[in-house]
């Protein structure tokens, strides 16, 4: 049914949102960019390169990494913590899919789109096949974010309720974005590189916690960079793919907040909402696990000492995490029980505490079954109680008002830093951390951006 | 936030429509297939090779051909009415953008899918890497198509209408199912291979008269081979990635009919409604260009003769069609203007007649501005009638009931051969299209199926 475009006011109101979009894209300079948000990118890109190492030798992409590796044009691109070359388009979706496999990268707070993933990889990719300066980089990232995180923002909370992954579906735009605003694509070109996005959104909820949620992300990052590679060379899409009246959004969300893409560009920045987790879990344990930690601290009581756990948080906390019999490390980073166990038991949470081996420890199994939860409606999801509650009758509660890795409470630079050594010495690929550190706080002055993604491979045997 | 699936009686009536749809898959036989089905299989890929043929040099799969070939890695597939080599991955989704490149494939009418090109392409792929007999790719075909078309009426009318290009969104499931059942993939991973098709749904009807609506139709088909490549190496999927709460059924539309994935399967069959257009139009025109054909043909007038054309037929020809004033052959396609006044004015309604030289003529635009649209609320989609109005007063009119290549009114065999003899040559590659033709009429009889893309590939120069 055709709809007449000029008799919708509405329409008429929001036409050339993509059209605007592809213009910042196209236009901004390094210079136009608030020193806080050049800090965030280069924040964002630590964190990416950390859980990208993390990721790297998972038994998924050991798979993908096989697979995909059938086709593979050119080793004109490298892989982050591992020693094969790939052609960047499979650079591009493996890298991608590293840096998400384990759920631990970074969070864009409105819309929990993590951003960094689908929009390095691609970048990244294509400044080992083309020349590309750190700042070009950085700019570029900071332009594919925001592209993604605005396209969210306009479809959220809707789209990704209903049950499409935003990281993937809006990940592929900002994939695209990026790779056009490195490639010097003008606006024209940008606005058909978002078309071509648009005919690749995708990806499922459904699919978390399984194998299938990594192709979704990959796919973001390749079909991205694809779509900006397609729209150089004159492949044209259609004049509105995002606010058109069959475009992304109203496919996206039944009332999409249209004006979220436009409003404030330039002023506001979404890496700004941009976090960084600390544990290798859903966001909404961060607060239950500090409090743990801090539990474990500052009693160090043994676990048989504990007759019960109390945990009162935001019901959002039970709805989401209430898994008292989990089987698999991937599914313990969703459930309450092993986060509190582990986290008691063994005062850390890192990703070797959300391991298969951790899971099947049948003293953590036991301790978990003693969690009760209680709904505390009025509170936040970045608050929580725990409550332990001892044999002896004893009680001791520590509350958490703001979690660690919230924006209130934002990992710094040397937490960071203290995630990406821990995430390249848990990869096991004997990336050195601190070239790849001291590179990535200064990418603004490298003259080739590749040169990180040498420091990030693994050394080849010798 | 999670749903009980226990408590949701909803949930739990539907409860393994994704394993029952893969066991179904993975166990059927080509004895299962009723003879009508077989043969309507074989008449489908003549459609899809003759709309492959027509497509291959069109500008959009020049440029397309020109990118994804940079990302090849090696020669193992040809391209239909093409001299070049590629990878299968590659392969499947180039031959998917030529055969719908022209929207001249074919239609299963309950969802306007069109399932040939997302199906067949990788199919043919994967026959020329592994072997695969006549018998078992025309088994995959239609167990794809079967897929494709099932969960495309699960989710029908309302995915497409609002904005979801289903060719695309279900086709990937067809190409992951018919891969699956050719590669011999068990229940369990043929399941899997749906999961991660699920992961790679997309494709938006924003794109379609853009360059950009081809790349969801080749990713349907490079994302279903993709997605069973992967499950036969262990790559799972969720358990229920159509019919799971977050899964593809419940993204797709408000309220999906879950059952029509299982209803009846093995006793219906969804080939036994798909089309094949005469004319390389939107359906809703073949009517007016079957009528407007006659009157060319019983009148013989001269176009300055006419007056005025007055054109009846349902609501929502005149909503789709009324465009008095279109730029290129791709827009003519969907113009009742242009399509009255040139079927009248040449007596043939093929691709040369939707081609921008065509629409250039300034005497077809003149007849276009002749045309009158009335509503006739009661009739049905597939009738139509055409009245001239001539400057002697005089009156002619032609009213068509079942417009050919309707259900009702089926191209037959001799029809789909003409069709692939004419597109065959107005692709110009110089495919020979009776060898094509005989090959493909006998195809379950033939040890090997690559020797079709043999026959459809462009001859090397000497």
């Amino acid at each position: 049914m055709q709809v007449d475009r000029q008799a919708d006011p509405q329409m008429r109101e929001y036409a050339g949102v993509t059209r605007t979009l592809a213009a910042f894209i196209a236009q901004t300079q390094w210079a136009d960019v608030p020193e806080d948000v050049r800090h965030e990118a280069k924040r964002a890109l630590v964190n990416y390169f950390a859980v990208a190492l993390a990721g790297a030798h998972d038994p998924t992409i050991e798979k993908a990494v096989g697979v995909y590796g059938r086709f593979s044009a050119n080793e004109h691109a490298s892989l982050v913590g591992r020693r094969e070359c790939t052609d960047m388009l499979n650079a591009a979706a493996l890298n991608a899919m590293s840096a998400n496999v384990f759920d631990f990268d970074d969070t864009h707070v409105p819309t929990i789109i993590h951003p960094g993933a689908p929009v390095a990889a691609p970048l990244f990719a294509l400044a080992q096949t083309a020349p590309l300066s750190g700042e070009q980089l950085l700019l570029a990232f900071v332009l594919g974010v925001e592209a993604a995180c605005r396209i969210g923002n306009a479809v959220s909370p809707e789209h990704y309720q209903r049950g499409w992954h935003i990281t993937s579906t809006c990940g592929v735009f900002g994939a695209a974005a990026a790779v056009a605003r490195a490639m010097g694509l003008a606006a024209r070109e940008s606005a058909w590189a978002l078309g071509n996005a648009s005919a690749q959104t995708g990806g499922l909820v459904e699919t978390l916690g399984t194998m299938s949620k990594s192709i979704g992300v990959g796919n973001a990052a390749r079909g991205g960079l694809l779509a900006a590679l397609l729209a150089r060379e004159g492949f044209a899409g259609p004049d509105a793919p995002l606010e058109g009246e069959r475009g992304f959004l109203r496919c996206a969300a039944s009332r999409p907040d249209v004006n979220a893409i436009t409003e404030g560009l330039g002023r506001e920045w979404a890496l700004r909402a941009n976090t960084y987790k600390p544990y290798p879990c859903g966001v909404v344990l961060n607060p239950v696990i500090d409090a743990c930690l801090a539990l474990h601290r500052e009693t160090r009581c043994a676990l048989d000492a504990i007759e019960a756990v109390e945990l009162r948080g935001h019901p959002l906390l039970r709805e989401r995490t209430d898994r008292p019999d989990v089987r698999s490390g991937r599914e313990a980073q969703v459930s309450a029980q092993h986060a509190v166990a582990i986290a008691l038991a063994r005062g850390r949470a890192g990703l070797a505490e959300f391991s298969d081996a951790a899971v099947a420890d049948p003293e953590i199994r036991a301790l978990g079954k003693r969690l009760r939860f209680s709904d505390e409606a009025s509170g936040s999801v970045e608050s929580a109680e725990v409550t332990l509650v001892l044999r002896t009758g004893e009680r001791v509660t520590k509350r958490i008002e703001a979690a660690r890795g919230s924006l209130a409470a934002p990992l710094d630079d040397a937490a960071l830093e203290a995630k990406l050594r821990e995430l390249a010495a848990y990869g096991g690929a004997g990336v050195a951390a601190e070239p790849l550190l001291a590179q990535l706080w200064t990418l603004d002055a490298a003259t080739d951006a590749a040169v990180v993604m040498r420091l990030a491979q693994a050394p080849q045997a010798q």
